[in-house]
């Protein structure tokens, strides 16, 4: 039984603290938030679990194992440091920290402390994205074309960040769980028109071998849209969250295109078969994160979506944030930030008001 | 009775002459195709028309008052340049040319002569863009925010252009019509994987005051799509021109961010009404063009979609294929080319043979 | 503030005892369910309620004000009739009873003792349907044409009922509201596949002044549908219940037909004009149906959906049964059962064990 | 080739000239309208065909094989009738006849020409219908459960048929097509709301082995719908005859019921797999159809949508016709008129034993 004490219960820690209840592996000795109205919220919900407006309780607590930071992102750097050195496993909210520099940090001191760190990619453990995962691993799809996803609605403004750091996390946590290269450049523009963060976000992010990724994300569209393209050589896949019961299609649908003496002689061949919408496992993502979790604690291994996994997106949030602060300039990303567990470097300093072009990484 | 001479019977000939013979005002004289097999479809259709395999015969013969050039793009320059030296009027199929440089000259020309020169940017005359220009201009939408369009299907593709020069016209010729600014700069990101072209590009336009537009242009996605997202200050609408009878909805919907006493103190408002779909003619938008190109001639009009409107798309498919030629490079839009009228500046001499303007990052 | 028992913590017991727990006029004293587990589950989501599984502690306890009866709809009869005769107000399930003659019999108890009867006919508190009586009201749609419901799913199979009983209830509740008429004439087919109740089947009831309502219902649906089509003479109403944001459609659209001298010189003008989807509230449609009868116990108001309008309910559901049975035999409904607040009269005694009515053509 | 007739250039008539034309197997020689409006667009798009007000031009020329009826219902006796006693093969318009009594002596006077009779059931011919016959043929679907169809819109209202004749038919020839069995009884309900006509009306149809057909015909919705249901044992087909790409969807979803020790003790078991949408064939099911009547000319084969099949269609559509009129009455279609091509009984003068049922063709 891994006892749990939660810091942070606004939106999401609500969910998190069910979930680890409900679970037999786990349960939740504490619970931590800086608002009373929250703290009785809980105590109300949760009448056996005690209740502090301090977090230090909580992370040094003999009665405690593990520690899950659900507060926002500016918050995720000190308290998860503060777990960490009291020798606490740490789940921390997406996106991991607010920058490269902490994350790394964060990545050592937990590999110090032998503890694990694990970053909430919720949408790596639903259904639709491990059915994904699947054919594009079992070469269903063929050789990868493009990802391309929209992901619209009307708010949630933030106060501390722009849309992308918002809505975007999803989609980079599932490009880097199925794309599995490390991205070459990152292209970002969007537009300002209320609260002084970017409501309106366009993101290309270059791979190797052709494979490009594209994130629509906005927090001024009238109508939800959560909608995914996913192009391969042989077959191409809609994916639709919004769907209750079909989010997955999968197209057999190509084309093929045979270069015959010279351009105008192009012989292109459009194949178009069969639709199939396979079958979505329904559970509830963020219980199998959890219980993943607690198998990787007892059985000491390494979570696939561990703090290396949130640099990654970290890294590519970070680029996307300095592109569009410059209206689209291309942030290279450093190929020597391969993704084989190789140790990342620092950011040079000029990387904030440099020219448009500093890769992270150098 | 303005008689035409139709070069070009390939994919949207046929419309161009179907609609040319059912008009009042027009007729078709004679129809010029190199293809004998297109030559022959015109001649089963449509008995009493000459038809030839020389496009001279048109543009010299004293019978046509009128030539439309419904051809690949890179022929529209000699086709449209050899029809205004002999006198007659132009309707040119989008996109207008290849180049800048080209759409000046035959806007000189067309000047020098005092033939009407119109581009067929057939979207801007269907009872969908119709009712958008409506709203937007009587103010129901309030200050516009951003125009977001997805236009992508399986194929056709083409063999001289890229993804971008095929089906971004469209988006183009409907921000120009729509928004009335000058672009200040566009990013264009994208890839190729099959023929040599790109088959998927995003495009972004800078505006002023935080107007921005996004094209997602796509060959090679299974479902076809044509949406577009219209965010303004007061209201918000998408249009899906896939509908058959809703195709704009109009949503009352917003979000009001009141700064009170610093960043963490915002108070955000959403609203959110009534929905409405007003109804939208359904006229057959090139029949509808056609017939204002006969007007235009006739009472010596401006047509609002002449060679300068042409030429401002051509200038943004330009910038959006150098910027995605150096992987979404930020190519800025000359200022001085203004709208209002004033006779457009010569692009720098660079512009013809090199990169458009200085790229990110140099 | 009210205090209830709950009888019965199956499917929809839960949403009961938490509404009525959250709401400030009422709150939960004592549940009651057979099943071990179900009381299991009580005590842990609400520690602080009384369990039993004797129902006859709740109907006698002196600190139980009123009781809500969610069990199977042949406990109905029983349940209610002994919460009433030990002065409790109840409030029950739909359908209100098994037949005509334990409703009529349960009104008199309520009335007798002074109590409030009230049927849970949760849909006529949501948004959805408030607004479409409000439409109808004020006369948007014009006189009313035809009521058109199609409401199917996969299962859930029902032990006892057949897939009227399970499913119709919400139409027939709806339409009494709605129609406010007497129905003249029920015929309904059907056909059983499985367990031996029928699992699909169709109802029409015949109103008066040509109104007419079909009612499709399907436990072997392998789509879940929910949408009604309303047509009146001046506009006409879409509502689709699985949308999450626009339920509600009215078209304005129509059909008048102008009889010239005879037959065939009908002239026949279709009218289309724009759509518009009417915000709908978002309240939780049973909380405010359970504030509603504590408003009703308290103020001594008369619920519009009390005892009176569960039989009339019953009435068209038993009509149905016995017309599905006989393969679709017309059961005229009697027109001295007027819905003017007149006391109901009695039904002819064969109703009740056999044929409800004579057949057609009669 | 077969050397065509055409009387009737309405609304359908110009899809069977211009396919007729089309086809390599057959020509129109002449085509016959009473319209003076007609006749001009005739003669204006088939320049080389005869035109003339005059059907009996047609079935008497020499020059003539086969005569297309394509009028309104009512004359289709006595123009088929004339054209099979010149000698003429008759292709005409569903449905067939009026009633049964003149379908039944069509078929006896083809039978006793040895001119080929078929009836224009165009649905059978699509590819969807084709798709739906296959899967249902090779056991995909398992036994049939029912057969449940929408299909509604606004209008068009006719002068001189109900919606049931105007819209069923299309229904009924595919369930005879599908469901190869002889209808038991058919029950129609439904209502006049404007010209004297029903425009909102409701089908159900018993078939042997509890299978059971439903079809909802509305001419006052304020959308269009195309949608049927079809359930069977082993798997349910959604067919949406709206969509342009996946018209067919096939769902592994189904419902096992075992009886275990009475009812209470049903064991219910729902099965839930992938979604398939099978490619469908597109081609001109018009084209289709007029080629294999010219086959079954040529090769003197009978057409399985011959006069008996007609025959088969307007005997429901007279039995729902008269169901309708006694607002639902159940009409028992005789079960000697069974599928094997025996000759029809006429039917007793009083159906079974009853006022509930009115016959058919008396």
């Amino acid at each position: 039984m891994i006892r749990f004490g939660v810091i942070g219960y606004g939106y999401w820690g609500p969910n998190i603290v069910r979930n680890l209840e409900q679970l037999e592996e786990t349960k939740v000795v504490a619970v931590c938030d800086k608002s009373a109205a929250s703290r009785q919220r809980i105590q109300r919900a949760h009448p056996q679990v005690h209740v502090t407006a301090d977090h230090k309780e909580l992370v040094s607590s003999p009665e405690i194992d593990a520690i899950a930071v659900i507060t926002p992102v500016w918050t995720h750097y000190e308290l998860t440091k503060s777990a960490l050195e009291n020798g606490k496993h740490v789940f921390v909210e997406k996106p991991f920290t607010s920058n490269v520099a902490q994350a790394e940090e964060l990545i050592d001191l937990a590999a110090k402390r032998q503890r694990k760190l694990m970053v909430d990619h919720t949408f790596l453990f639903t259904g639709a994205v491990r059915k994904i995962k699947q054919v594009l691993q079992d070469g269903t799809l063929g050789k990868l074309y493009y990802y391309d996803s929209t992901r619209v609605n009307l708010g949630l403004f933030q106060h501390d960040v722009n849309v992308i750091w918002d809505l975007a996390p999803h989609d980079l946590s599932i490009i880097d769980h199925l794309i599995q290269e490390s991205p070459e450049a990152v292209v970002a523009t969007g537009q300002t028109h209320l609260n002084g963060h970017e409501d309106v976000a366009f993101i290309t992010i270059y791979f190797p071998n052709n494979v490009i990724a594209h994130i629509n994300v906005n927090w001024l569209s009238p109508v939800k849209v959560r909608t995914t393209l996913i192009g391969g050589e042989k077959k191409m896949l809609v994916w639709n969250d919004l769907e209750a019961d079909e989010k997955i299609k999968i197209y057999d649908k190509g084309v093929d295109v045979t270069n015959q003496e010279g351009v105008y002689n192009l012989l292109v061949n459009y194949r178009s078969g069969d639709m199939w919408a396979p079958q979505v496992e329904q559970v509830e993502a963020l219980r199998a994160e959890l219980s993943y979790f607690a198998r990787c604690i007892k059985q000491d291994e390494v979570p696939f979506n561990d703090g290396v996994a949130g640099l990654r997106v970290v890294k590519m949030l970070e680029a996307a944030n300095t592109s569009l602060r410059q209206r689209g300039a291309m942030i290279y990303l450093n190929s020597a930030d391969s993704r084989e567990g190789v140790r990342l470097s620092k950011l040079p300093p000029t990387l904030a008001n440099g020219p448009l072009v500093a890769s992270t990484g150098t």
